[in-house]
């Protein structure tokens, strides 16, 4: 049989969709098909072309299209839901719970209808929920179904890390279970600038700090931008789990994941740490917690749960 | 003496500015300095903490800042400029001229007082004309001053090949003189797939339908989005040149250069091949021209000619 | 489905094969297997070991095991051969024959018992006849066979051009048809520097000492080294054709491909353009020669045929 | 000023030595030339020209050149030492102390003969003497040479956890102190998988094993080889050093470094935390040790003070 490329496809063409399109298709993943609604496919098509004519000069061999018709998905490997309004400043993420999900349920069938045995990574905010939303959606198992939030709020503390201590950011690793933002459960004890525990290297109080802009990183760059949100280190840290599953690369990320009793919890979509690969999330890594942690990441499990809860009555 | 990395200044944080300092940072190119005006301070410092944020999962080490403030850009190796009010639909490129010089020369005079000894690479349209003013206004030597026009359209023209024939676009070549867009002159006996002349392998007329279709490239674009224009691929091919210049490698690329007699033209920024390096424009490459090739250049001089004159009455 | 790492064979722990298989998981192309025969299973094993501890400061995902066992082997999509004695000074590449026949034909027996639907790509001397032995003893369709010659014939034009040029490797191409070394057909007129014919830039006498030192390319290592002969430029051009399939890229590459009429010849394997992608060989691009061109190819098949009459007779 | 290319000298065209310059080729860290003793001069040409007809197709820009004369090292900016006899099996590394300390002097004469400013990795065992050797015999500052043995202890620690928990290398960190091999100190409190702790993921015993294994490395290299010692990994590592210094990255990497009172030891080079950055070596990270280890390192550095002692009496 002929060797065929793998085939991404991302939902959603605004700022983060497109810069996921460009990262994946830079690293050669496969094809790309951006979509969006109907109303957008002029600039879809546009921003699809676009990426697409940088490839000579760039190097890379990777067809992108930009589509509003969910045909052209076909047989995808890898979806990622960017899609659905985002957070403005002073929006709270559960005001968007209702119109949210209702684009994650009308995407899902598009998507599964064309890629029954996809795998499915989802950044809409509650991402959580969202994450939640699409699996029962899908019918797909749960080990298809794919939340990100982990890996962004590492990437965020890790940045601010290397400029405390002036290294590479390679050098730093972070730690994060629970919810994205405020509900955020920072692991500092696994939290390292080559391998040597922040704790020894950071003052404390420096160390909260840094905690508490990551906390609030998404919203750091709300304020700075006026208007629309983060988008290249969404993108970055989307493209990291698909590379990770198209690879089988088996890399230990923060996933939010389906649990079944892990940490006590079940029937939710939690941050936890994972292992990504061919399988998608191959395992959830269960760490003994403290008692801090252990309310911390009880306090994230309400968080989830409230949001949940309008779901249900929506 | 330590080793320090290269500074490479991008002025204008909009979506080509951005683009082309992200691609710099992934390539490790050297650290990122993104300056707009202070009313855009707020974005762009966002912009660049966002790419910053990126960093770790990416795995590059590169310092991105936003700022107002030129200072910040003291001792850059090389400057970009992306900075001008764009091209929106239905407007002749000549409309830009009188705006676009003024912001060159004011950006100019600050890129030269911090960075006496720079390269500056010019995207900014008209670009020929918006070349030769930064040229003038800089006091630079000439092999320091150039602009973007020419790897762009060969980018589209590949790009435009390679799906014709289904195949790679690394193996695709395209050759251009003169302007951008409309005043482009294709060297299709310069251009191949594989190194065969494209002449061999596509019919005359489709031939004469990509070129066409490369001319209007950048309105394709335009008139996809609906607003705004084309940055991935513009983005990336000003990152070439960078790369080209600031790794020493000795690039035959398209470049809008100053010309002192080459082609039969003097003290005029036209595109024609250069071998571009450490440097800067180290050689204009001469070719022997057809007749119809002469003519085209003629009428794309003048037309480069026409803007000029716009700047010299303004 | 899981989705798994792509496995790559080589066939040959010897300089060639070893640095074949660092170059492919350097770019995470799939999972490598090194094999040789029992004897040098030790060193096999322990070059492979070293290789994969590598990867953890080179950061790349891919197993590389060493065996002498074929079952290991099991389900490769595609396999490399390297073995076979090497050509020693003086030697000339006929008194291979008999022997390397010898070894084509066990090898691929074993090749195609676990991997009956992989590709092969063959490098050992006289690569042409041999890699006629291997589609002759594999049963494989034609497109799944090839040999490797022109892409390092070219890779050692294309340095030799930029030096003389002092421009970038990346901006010269070359294009040869027919055998390797000295019945390699140089097809100047499609070689070039920046898409500028190689001929308005260099003087013919140059380019005809440039052209003989590249047919002679293997013999000048061979003499410099005293003892064994090229192995890093064969291994990155096997790469670069392996990348052309797994990546389903449709490069234009010349290969070692089994005609049926093209170029007027039929069942031989002769270098010819060719577009490599996730089919193998996806077409024979033909090309009107000149008489000069086709007489110097009927000379390399000449040659071609000479070798497999050896064959024949053993 | 023109921009110029990195320089980068290997001493010692072996096995170790020619696969450095490859990979610092790859990556495009600067030109590479690679020296050995004039009687090896036909093969590190040889050699060096084979890598460098290989770059047209791994497409890098990058000089690579083969010499015994030192004068062609003029002006590198770093030097990479891998000259000397290699350990053969059975054979003490305190063995080779006499034979390759005199030919780190008469090497290290000529480099700083050449390039009084560079900085100098050195790979040669034993290596903690070596580089203690090229330190006094070249009257650079501290801070200029360096010796490497960590970063592949480490690479081949991390590769056999990667493989005992089936999870990608890159998500797997180790930390050794002290001397190469039987001197190791491995500190596994500081070792993790995805940030979290070995001990927590791998049994007591097996980790043990691990460790045992990470210290023989070089010997089970060695046993299986038969004939010759690592070259692959031992390169990569050094490489990795080379990237820190020249991208001035500012990575925590284990080296060889020259202490003055860190860690109670003076005068002596040993393995310990850095940063290394566009200064070299511009911190050594010192560590809270427990009981334990302060022992191991006191034993390391007791067998260090052994081989100094050779060297005293030679």
């Amino acid at each position: 049989m002929a060797i065929k490329r793998r085939k991404i496809t991302v939902v959603g063409g605004g700022f983060t969709g497109t810069t996921t399109a460009l990262l994946a298709a830079q690293k050669e993943l496969g094809d790309v098909v951006l979509v969006d609604i109907p109303q957008s496919e002029g600039p879809t098509k546009g921003k699809a072309l676009d990426m697409l004519e940088s490839s000579p000069v760039q190097g890379f061999d990777a067809n992108i299209i930009g589509t509003s018709d969910y045909k052209d998905t076909e047989g995808s490997d890898i979806v990622v839901i960017t899609a659905g309004i985002p957070r403005k400043p002073g929006m709270s993420r559960d005001d968007l719970v209702a119109t949210n999900a209702g684009i994650m349920k009308s995407v899902t069938k598009e998507i599964v209808k064309y890629s029954p045995d996809c795998f499915i990574i989802v950044l809409t905010n509650p991402v959580d929920a969202m994450t939640y939303t699409v699996f029962k959606e899908s019918g797909l198992p749960k080990n298809r179904v794919i939340g990100q939030s982990g890996v962004l709020d590492t990437a965020r503390f890790r940045t601010f890390v290397a400029q405390e201590l002036n290294i590479s950011v390679e050098d730093v690793t972070g730690f994060v279970l629970g919810g994205h933002g405020d509900d955020m459960v920072p692991m500092l004890r696994y939290s390292y600038a080559g391998g040597i525990p922040l704790q020894s290297l950071i003052a404390e109080e420096r160390l909260e700090e840094i905690v508490e802009r990551t906390r609030k990183g998404g919203g750091e760059i709300v304020n700075l931008l006026g208007t629309g949100s983060a988008y290249f280190a969404p993108a970055a840290s989307i493209v990291q789990m698909v590379e990770a599953i198209l690879k089988d690369k088996k890399r230990i990320l923060p996933s939010i994941a389906y649990l079944e009793g892990e940490y006590g919890y079940e029937d939710i979509y939690l941050g936890v740490p994972t292992i990504l690969g061919g399988s998608g999330i191959e395992k959830v890594i269960e760490l003994d917690l403290n008692d801090d942690e252990k309310s911390a990441l009880a306090k994230s499990v309400a968080s989830v749960k409230n949001v949940m809860n309008v779901l249900d009555k929506a």
